[in-house]
Formats: structure tokens, C-alpha cells, sequence
């Protein structure tokens, strides 16, 4: 048994973008040299967030016009009124989904669907760069 | 210390049918012989979830209320347009959700509360047999 | 290797409080004498949940007027209408939300953002002295 420390980062444009990055962490799992057990990818930040989806231009379209319908972005938020960072509706919708994402994985492959991706959305009104940690547990 | 990968099928009506899985996951942590750690159950596939109810009739058809307003099954999705499956409704639901859930056990009991029973959410428009890892980690 | 099962209490008003409770988690790493791994961090309960969230009192605002925005307290609910409980709102809110974040850790330190805090939502009509589990795993 063990523990592997895997961290990556992402260039990302912000504005509800949503990016695969199902093969970033299936590197880190075989540079693991740990056969099976967890991948626990984690985002950084409080504008980020993390689920799985079928990575296809139609969905894409779609989670951000619900997310639109769950915090609009052009509604007043408490925070922009404090901060002045226009960025309270990323803020929301980070919590909402949430930074976590725990995978299991066997024979190091990730037991993810065929048409399931782990996938970073980025809420942010700005590009970042996110520092994105897949902690590995096993053996 | 040490890993065992879990993992039983279950057979859904789709349709936001909310299923109690505890004893199911129950019985894997019974079956490992670990005393005390965590299970992260996990459901392959972009149209169900995993998260934790009262599994109560009531709460059965708030819930499904609550995915009706928050993704309504009868807007148009990009997915549909694109593919149609008649499920864009069913992955975004996924997405938010989320296929991923972690509970901690000691003495061979998960962490539960009471009244929380953990639910496998399957928001496909057709039956499904869906596969559930339990991937259990501890000592 | 090894497991810690930590655990502690808070007492909440209820009612969509949102708390921080980054410094208690952790508190429990520390005394875990674990290295690096992750804190699977649990409230058992079916009117509570955990997430991660920048607490600064204008996004606990947003936070709570989002909720009320999905799960609207003033409209019926099934759960209302067979237990007379008051609190169908919270059990799905915190359905939607899930009551588990798994956070990885490194030389004892939470790989949080700096404006990312843990926080439990304890959104049911009543005060409530909640049971957090903390299941620290690693090396």
C-alpha cells in the first residue's frame, strides 16, 4: 500500500469552460506504479469544480446553459458588491458542484463508462491556470 | 492495509428512479474483512449519480420535483439535437450530481446517519443495468 | 500506512448556516502523525452537506438565496405533507449537495486553494449539533 502525490496544472479560459482531462489523470495513475485502489482529483480554488460528463460540443452547450438557469450571471451577488470581483456567480456554482472527485481504479485503469470523462470546469470571469492534485492511494 | 475492489449491478427503470443501495455496499464491507476505512462507491456511466436520501415515497418525488425545475426534461438540449438520444436532460442531471461518493466505516459499519440511506439516481430515459464499483480501502 | 478515524461535533443554527470548519479538520490531520493522503470528511445526517467555499459573508448570502432559488422553502413538498416535519426543502438540498469531500493532504497540510475554506451546510428548519466524521487516510 501506498500513497502518490500526482499534481498537473491547466491553462483554462474561464467562463464555464469544461475540459477533459481524463487522460491527465489516467498518467498519473500509471506513473503510479499502484495497480488499484483511488484517484482522488482535487481543483485548488474557489471558482473551480470537478464531475464527470460525456465530453461532446452538444453537452457542453448544455451544462452551461443549466448552470445559467441555477446562477445567472447577470443576477446582483452579495460578493461582487463587497469585492467588485463580478465573479460571485463562479463562486456559487464552484460550491454547488464541488472541487472533488473520488475515482476507483483496478489494473490501473480508471472504472470510468465509455462515454464518461472526468472533467475541470473552470466558473472563473477570467483565464487561469489551476493547479489540479490526484492523490493516489493503493496498492 | 490493504485495497478490495467491489462491485455489484442493479437493475433501473431509469427515469430518475432513486434505488437504496446500503445494504449492497454494506455487504462489501462485510465481505473485505477491513474494520475500519472508507468505500467510494462509484457508478460508470454519464446518466446516473450517486448521494445519500432519506428513501422515503415522499422524498423519492421531491427530489425528482427539484431535477424537473432544475433541468426540465422537455427544453431543448444541444445533446438531442445533436444525437437523438432524448437524454441531454438525463447527463446534465449526471453532471451536477455527480457519480462519486466516499463514506467513511469503523468496525465494519459505514458512518451513516440514521434516516440516510446511500441512493444510486439513474436519470436515463430507459431501463439500465448499471455497473457500481465499491472500491474499499483500510486496515 | 494507515487509518485515523477522527470525528467531532458543531452545533449549528440550522437554516442554511454555512460554516467553516477548515481549522477542525485540520486539527484532526495533525494529530493523525499521517504524512500525506486524504480526509474523507462525512456528516451523517440527511439535512446537512459538505463543500468548499470562499466564507466571506457576501457569498454566504449568494450561497443561501442559490438554495432558495432550487428548493424553494415555501412550496410543497411530499415530505411535508406525510411527516409534518417543515423540512422537505433540506433533505434536498442536501441530497443535491451530498453529505462527502474527500481532500488530499501533503506533509500534513489540506491541498486547499487560499480562499477555500470546508464548510458544512446545515440546512435543516431547527438548530442541530452535527456529527462530523474525518477518515484520514495515508502514510
Amino acid at each position: 500500500m501506498g500513497v502518490v502525490c500526482g499534481k498537473f496544472t491547466v491553462q483554462t479560459k474561464g467562463q464555464t469552460e469544461i475540459i477533459d482531462i481524463t487522460k491527465l489523470v489516467a498518467r498519473q495513475i500509471e506513473q503510479s506504479n499502484l495497480g488499484s485502489g483511488t484517484a482522488t482529483v482535487f481543483v485548488a480554488g474557489s471558482t473551480a469544480g470537478v464531475t464527470t460528463l460525456e465530453h461532446e460540443p452538444g453537452l457542453l452547450k448544455d451544462l452551461e446553459q443549466a448552470w445559467e438557469r441555477i446562477c445567472p450571471r447577470d443576477i446582483p451577488y452579495a460578493h461582487d458588491s463587497r469585492w467588485g470581483d463580478g465573479n460571485g456567480y463562479a463562486h456559487v456554482r464552484a460550491a454547488l458542484l464541488g472541487p472533488s472527485l473520488t475515482i476507483p481504479f483496478f489494473h490501473q485503469k480508471l472504472l470510468l463508462g465509455v462515454w464518461q470523462q472526468i472533467v475541470l470546469v473552470d466558473f472563473d470571469n477570467r483565464p487561469r491556470i489551476r493547479e489540479i492534485s490526484v492523490q493516489i492511494i493503493g496498492e
